[in-house]
């Protein structure tokens, strides 16, 4: 697997654009569409909210009904959640205004929006958007990017990422891209997330993939412990690497899932350290748990402490409160037995063993909690098992930036 | 039931004191203690965190294995949480200095703490409070107020109430403080919270009580989603009251029931709207739910939801963040069916009906969000279950409290 630049438009035959379509900026773009070349095998999971945007409804349907895919519109302002038939309505008109426009059938075309709930979609400008975005369609990496920097709401970072990986004989790609910042607590899936490959692969190969993965990437990252009502991933492949399609779990598959796995944890990482108001990516690393899920379950405990994200964001090494999130996770284990430390480029250090805080320098660890990226490592004692999670730092800004979102 | 003045000393027997100990603020008292003239009957209830605090493992002990306690010993400042076998030795020191004092078994002496977590505590200090407390312990409510004043940490506001309720006959009292200001998301039970009544009722039926009533009180508050290693609520019976002894859930249970129903949900009420940072108490009551335990969950789910917390500090009507928590809180349900309004002394306005944002007026909500007191009403239009919970708002100050609690 090799790390190249670009996203979206990293694979071969697929297409970007964007387009200040005006729908709640000002003198920026707010709408992205991708575009594949040939039918695409699509994947996608979606919000475990009860409480389903019409997106959401709509791409479910694409992805369970339909065969392929071949396009995707997204806006940003507005969530097009809680809009009752009318929400909906609307998630038809849009794959309708490209499949006047392109030929694609319109079950063929997934839409996703983000950003406040409640509000209807001006249709007219979103159609608008569409028609200016069609002509500039382009396999540039310049337009996948900007297709990133259009999605995103409170994001202060775009967010891209794009692999190559053998298969099959062929080299293969796979690039994506995410928003996400605030409302991010994934429960089974996530925020936005789009992921293009040419790679061949068979529609159930590509949802077991993905349904896998994201049990360890996205669904391991909380800004604030709020699962949204519009989260979503989606995954198309299209096939234009030409390798022997994959259709079982072979080494081929491996090599998918390995760059699938790369692709999603950077933009999960991505997603965590630019959460609303972040100074710092903080991550916990879970080593020796029992099982699989404790580790996940110790982790995700950690990383969605407030009080250990304030404490983070003081840089205070207060790590009663890391042993505190631990103890009301819901897992079982003795406190006398396990270890913490801190950890981060500037170095690393046992903080707690023995059910007691270590003679540790209050200076060093400071210095260590300093950094932009902080990882507490819990060492359970207890098995063989290791999970990570990533969330960040909690500040005065996620207040402002919450307090009045609206306006 | 009659509302009176007062707290631990307002029932028959028990007397309190206060005493600056000097164990980590300067020019306050920061330790309690209550002491009932008689043996009392005990019941306690205490974190369900895997971690617990030292006073935590010795009051479980106590209550679960002594027939009756005489004291209690309470200091603020640090939690004697995470301190090994020496923190274990300082409750038993600590209820040691009692019994030598008073002569009372050192066995019927119950301990709490609150604070940092992992400091060890200065005994000698303890030890030199408890010896100035004695010679000023008294039935006064002047020295109640002291006690309830000299167990808060980040708190702003002392947490009193008492009660006086008809009992076979005879007028019985029932007065309780309490603290908890952050890490504050009961689990089972609940931060500090002493409740003293003179009541004649046996331990079976006193702990049966407690058990019930908190599910409903101190369970349902949350300020930062934190479940404490040391949350504590201790409730004595000492029988002064002179009723017959209540051995069953006969008439007058039940209005033992109603007063202490009225006692924890007012502490737990106090606590939230003096959460940490806190401008507001952020209620959500939920009617109409088809089960209790769903009622329950969708109202705390809401009053957990950093997004909507910080849309009430900032009074703003985002109701869109309501519905998305109600939605990912695990309980299934119609989001077309319910309604909700938003409620305070300003008034009362329908928000959300038939799956869509009513026409309300904006500069309404905004007037009604902005009282101190605001309430989240959600109709559930299922059932005949109803439960509320209470929180605050997330503000800067929690922030700025929780990023340099330490120094």
């Amino acid at each position: 697997m090799e790390i190249i630049k670009g996203g979206v438009t990293a694979a071969k035959g697929f297409r970007a654009a964007a387009a200040a379509a005006g729908i709640k900026y000002q003198d920026r773009k707010d709408m992205a569409m991708i575009v594949s070349e040939v039918p695409a095998v699509s994947a996608g999971t979606f919000t475990s909210n009860v409480v389903k945007a019409a997106p959401v409804q709509w791409d479910r349907k694409v992805v369970s009904e339909e065969t392929c895919a071949r396009a995707v519109v997204i806006n940003a302002g507005i969530a097009n959640a809680c809009t009752g038939a009318e929400g909906l309505g609307y998630c038809r008109e849009t794959a309708g205004e490209v499949e006047r426009q392109l030929q694609i059938p319109k079950n063929q075309v997934l839409v996703a929006s983000t950003g406040v709930i409640g509000k209807q979609l001006p249709i007219e400008r979103l159609k608008a958007g569409i028609d200016a975005m069609i002509p500039n369609l382009s396999d540039s990496m310049e337009s996948g990017h900007e297709a990133a920097l259009a999605i995103m709401t409170t994001d202060t970072k775009e967010k891209e990422v794009a692999v190559t990986f053998q298969v099959g004989g062929k080299v293969a790609t796979l690039g994506g891209m995410s928003k996400g910042s605030g409302m991010i607590h994934p429960n089974m899936c996530t925020m936005l997330a789009f992921l293009t490959t040419d790679v061949a692969i068979s529609k159930e190969m590509l949802a077991e993939a993905l349904k896998e993965d994201i049990k360890d990437t996205f669904n391991m990252i909380s800004v604030d412990g709020d699962t949204s009502t519009n989260d979503t991933v989606l995954l198309l492949a299209n096939g234009m690497a030409e390798n022997p399609v994959i259709t079982e779990k072979n080494e081929d598959y491996a090599s998918f899932r390995e760059a699938l796995h790369y692709v999603n944890e950077t933009l999960a990482k991505k997603m965590a350290g630019d959460g609303e108001g972040a100074t710092a990516l903080f991550e916990t690393k879970v080593i020796h748990a029992d099982t699989k899920e404790h580790a996940r379950i110790l982790a995700k405990s950690v990383i969605c402490s407030s009080l250990t994200k304030a404490a983070i964001f003081g840089h205070d090494a207060n790590w009663g409160r890391i042993l505190c999130a631990l103890g009301y996770s819901g897992v079982d284990f003795d406190p006398e037995a396990i270890e913490l430390y801190f950890q981060s480029k500037s170095g690393k250090i046992l903080i707690y063993r023995d059910g007691l805080g270590t003679d540790y320098s209050e200076e060093e660890a400071t210095r260590i909690l300093s950094d932009p990226e902080v990882t507490v490592l819990v060492d359970m004692k207890m098995g063989q098992e290791a999970a990570a999670a990533w969330g960040c730092d909690l500040t005065y800004d996620y207040v402002k930036i919450n307090a009045d979102y609206r306006s």
